[in-house]
């Protein structure tokens, strides 16, 4: 199935914690790790483990941005990736962010055009793509 | 790709709406229609437009319940699914619960237990799956 | 309305910004102002305008937390609400924490049991509702 969104970041899993209907599973991506909070169903289905190839997937809508190039201090969002802004293409009310990590990935963030001129992401700004860990949906091929 | 969203509702798009940078593309599951907010690059990516085959992709955690069987008047969430709960499972703070749609489709939606307390969700009840348009992501085949 | 999102805001809207497909709605709650990423066909739909009562629904799985009394400077998420922590509820891997406002209401948020721990939120401290407008639904009587 090819999907509407945006980030498909192809990684391994790191570490997968187990709870009672809902689990973390981590996955490193080279460069930084996303978490994802899904069902415990969703784990077992699909087989995730440590060592097993995987997918964090991420609809634009649901990345935020930071800016600078060290992780905010006392938020409770657990995905910050750092970052240099690709591009910005701004909408009438929102528009879209695009940030290379530090690997080499690159984020899609739609954010509104407030916030792009509130923050200044222009390109070549270091920024961070800050993401919920229950908005990150996981794949394997 | 196998994917860890529970909820993958296929139908056909019935209508495109064009944006400045995001559209709504809405798809008729048989029996209700789904709306996904969603990026123009998306929508030429994947060649959504009238009359093709798509799949409506909804991570348990962005549906929302709300109780009886009217939708619910004055909210803005586009999407209001109508249908019986066919089972609920309670964890530690969360919960799922599974609703089986009018058209056949079942939706699984994980909330808190006290909000499921609350709404007195049970197995037989009429309920409504709330999502908002853009927790909608669309697949192809 | 009897919807399972947590957290419903009531308040006046302050303001509303037109766009191509969404519009941003922002809704004075007393004490602070939250806003909300919707579709046109929603803002139409409701008659949502400058002076009209409306709340502002989020889901507790949408709601992050920042630790201080001071907004976060550069980050994107358009919505950083304070107050002080009320409770916290720890489950398996999820945990809940409930912020009063400023204004009084009062907001509960779903997050990992990690960033409750990496972030000392315990039932006292100065902490930041954190939410992106996108997930914000409006709902009017």
């Amino acid at each position: 199935m090819k999907i509407s969104a945006r980030n498909q970041l192809k990684g391994t899993v790191s570490a997968v914690t187990n709870g009672a209907v809902n689990g973390v599973v981590a996955i490193d991506i080279g460069g930084s790790t996303v978490k994802a909070d899904i069902t415990m169903e969703a784990i077992k289905d699909l087989g995730l483990a440590e060592g097993v190839p995987a997918v964090a997937v991420i609809k634009a809508s649901n990345v935020m941005f930071a800016v600078g190039a060290e992780r905010v201090k006392g938020l409770s969002a657990r995905n910050q990736l750092a970052g240099k802004v690709a591009s910005v293409t701004k909408g009438a009310v929102n528009g879209h962010v695009v940030l290379e990590l530090v690997g080499g990935n690159r984020i899609m963030g739609s954010v509104t055009n407030e916030a792009i001129e509130d923050l200044g992401l222009a390109e070549g700004a270091e920024a961070l793509a800050v993401v919920k860990s229950t908005d990150v949906i996981v794949g394997v091929e």
